[in-house]
């Protein structure tokens, strides 16, 4: 074994960086596309094969659904490693691609240099062969991996993980004697500077839909719009009920009693970072990014408030709506059926469903007793402490490898779930790396090949820091 | 000539029925759809030809889309009647249909009896035909059409009669030389009562818009809804307009200052026709046809009450909406752009034009400046006098042929373009006939044979009747 076991390791990526972007390649080239369940099987089963060939012992683990890359790679060392992440990427229709999505190729990039472009490049087939790659590259330079690896690679995560939280509820036992989670992505900007969640504001999926029914309107189909003098429009009731939802005007707080209640105030900790945070935020980026003149908060707002809202503030999001006639030119119907689609993101301490009994209460107050709520998705909001020792060691390995430090956000505003490793299995997240990549969801989805060199060593730096700190330090 | 012609032309509709059956299957074979303008010209042209050959000069005039046919027959008669109609007809998908909708057939229709069955039976190819079937058989029967007749058959009519008012405007002068308008149709109901409208409500179609902007929102195309905490969301912001139209309730009140203002009250003669109609009415069937379980009028409303929110009141409707994600699943974003369709019914004495100014002026003291109104339609009301030659000539028409006495209604909630005849050339309307037919614009769309038999007796009653009407009589 060499006297530096962790200088070997950085050594041998930097030698094996031509190979191992042979091997994100091979892994894109592979379709496993959960939605049409493409690949799926091959995918899971070329894994297993792949961590085998390391020693673990691993299987996919059959669910309702994709199966589960399931399995352990020991080591002998005294703490474990649960890393979670996905195997399924998002369907790629091929049109607007560079390459096909499914043929990447290394493609030199304006304004990012040669990267890896096809489907699952950023999201997240490059961060799992990256994982691969390292312990890999361990094997090669003759050192041990310095924690023991659980691994538990999803292969639903783009079709809302459904057969994740049974799994993990039949595991619990097992889960819960590893020491911490790693869910590693390539986490830097543009600019280059690192981002780190703490966690998300995880999400609520809800479908409102107004029928005629005993409160009047047409119950079988739409019908004529004569009719409107003396029979009522269920579109106008659900447009009414919606419109009850919110207070009037563009900064569409939400109006249901209760709503903000259980939002807990920013700790001292939390707000030392809007603090870092608002000193470096340029707040005409996001809105040139987004396509967007303003933001919804009132004029002469600080870049601390935008901070402070996005961080904070829970919404309920009208997502879709749609009733009746909508193609072009004029015909004239009473809808007998009207839909709205909502997203509601918490923000800790809220309870998803405390707030799906409030909307409840709040419609059937109204008198809106018949619209029917329909959940679609549920993912409860999540929070690493910043104390534990898997997000010290996370940030240890950013600052090891970057001289830019990296950004600490409290949360996203998106969704991952989280909640399942750090409210059901009371374990810490590490979420995040070195590297930039970007367009997840979208055509031309890449990573940065210098990226994926420093998010290897991100990944085996983390390893060390976790399997070396001391805890409570 | 036969010394009673009148009972001569009876003689002949009732010899010539075969013939007649074959003349409107002939033409329903044809197909003129206005939509895709299938089969247009040909319609236009052999309608021509068969005017023509009763020595009627008459040609297919182009307008900006579909040709009017326009002409005159003269018999000689000291009285012109200006008939209308149309000879375009609605798309007609095949599914649903007992025979192909342009290859027509006589089905026995259980509750009907022999009908003929194909598109454009009832709406208004039927009509139509008989029409010309009544010139035939006077010719037939060696006895001059008692009126003369200006024919204006337009194709444009289920498109919205757009080159119509040009048209009429243009023929203004000879236009007014007629005596009265009259559009036959199919009117007796499935009990066999004639119901005779005097006009209609009209109709004003709107799309809103509302797009991000200045006042906040994505500008370019939907994004993710995590930046619903800082990003404003036109679809909330429509919803929001679109409630303030309205009073909350199943009443749908038109919120909007100054709405109700020009409503005319009912006259005298109206409010007793009101109570005549009231005293025949069945609040189930319209319940029952409709597929509704109740009114939207307060419990314990009237069958009067029924009837006057059906004529008096001036609807504003929610045809459609629509913005951002509408498929199955959870796909959460702020979308850009919202929309919604609406349509306005006024009654007398509103005017459209000042009704479109208060929408505008209400969105406005909203703050919904940026909300856009577009008009894609816009016929006003019409009504023509109870105690004009034409409508009494009418009445006379159908109490000839029909021992059910006709129910007359003030107005339809419907549309028709009256307002061309009896606002700008000042002409009363006679609209009406015996028959039944029914399903307009849907699959199985027929007319009774029975029916059309009666029809064209009632057609020739009334040019008889109007021919010998006495002024103010």
């Amino acid at each position: 074994m060499p006297a530096d076991p962790r200088a070997a390791v950085y050594r041998q990526i930097d030698r094996d960086l031509a190979l191992h972007i042979e091997t994100v390649l091979a892994m894109i080239r592979q379709p496993s596309i959960s939605a049409t369940g493409e690949g799926i099987a091959g995918m899971a089963s070329s894994l297993c094969e792949r961590l085998r060939a390391l020693g673990a012992d691993v299987e996919p683990v059959p669910t309702p659904r994709h199966p589960i890359v399931y399995g352990r790679l020991d080591s002998g060392a005294p703490r474990t490693v649960l890393f979670y992440e996905l195997y399924d990427v998002q369907p790629a229709p091929p049109e607007g691609w560079l390459v096909p999505p499914f043929q990447p190729a290394v493609v030199d990039l304006p304004g990012h240099g040669p990267s890896i472009v096809g489907r699952g490049a950023f999201n997240s087939k490059g961060p799992l062969c990256a994982f691969i790659n390292v312990l890999e590259a361990m094997r090669r330079a003759g050192v041990p991996c310095p924690v023991n690896v659980v691994f538990l690679i999803e292969g639903e995560e783009e079709v809302g993980s459904t057969s994740l939280p049974g799994f993990i509820r039949d595991q619990a036992l097992s889960l819960r004697a590893c020491d911490a989670v790693f869910q590693p992505y390539f986490g830097q900007n543009a600019a280059g500077q690192p981002i780190v969640y703490l966690g998300c504001k995880g999400m609520m999926y809800l479908e409102l839909t107004c029928r005629g029914d005993t409160w009047g309107g047409p119950t079988k189909r739409e019908i004529h719009a004569l009719h409107s003098a003396w029979i009522s429009n269920p579109a106008w009731r659900l447009v009414q009920a919606l419109a009850t939802l919110k207070e009037p005007g563009p900064l569409e707080r939400t109006a249901i009693p209760g709503w903000y209640d259980d939002v807990r105030p920013p700790t001292p900790w939390e707000l030392e970072r809007l603090d870092e945070l608002a000193g470096q935020f340029l707040p005409a980026v996001p809105l040139q990014e987004q396509g967007a003149l303003r933001y919804k908060l009132p004029e002469g707002a600080t870049q601390r408030e935008f901070l402070a809202a996005y961080l904070w503030e829970p919404t309920l999001n009208l997502d879709g709506v749609w009733a009746g006639y909508t193609g072009s030119g004029s015909k004239t119907v009473i809808p007998h059926l009207a839909t709205a689609k909502l997203d509601i993101r918490p923000v800790p301490n809220m309870d998803l469903e405390r707030l799906l009994r409030l909307l409840r209460v709040h419609l059937d107050a109204g008198g809106y007793q018949d619209i029917e709520v329909r959940v679609l998705t549920q993912v409860p909001w999540s929070q690493s402490d910043p104390d534990s020792g898997a997000v010290r060691s996370l940030l240890a390995a950013l600052r090891e490898h970057c001289e830019v430090p990296p950004q600490i956000w409290p949360r996203s505003g998106g969704m991952v779930p989280h909640h399942l490793f750090t409210r059901e299995l009371g374990l810490p997240v590490a979420f995040g790396g070195l590297g930039h990549g970007g367009r997840a969801h979208s055509t031309n989805e890449y990573i940065t090949v210098e990226g994926l060199r420093l998010h290897e060593k991100s990944v085996a730096a983390f390893l060390y820091a976790f399997a070396d700190h001391q805890e409570g330090a």
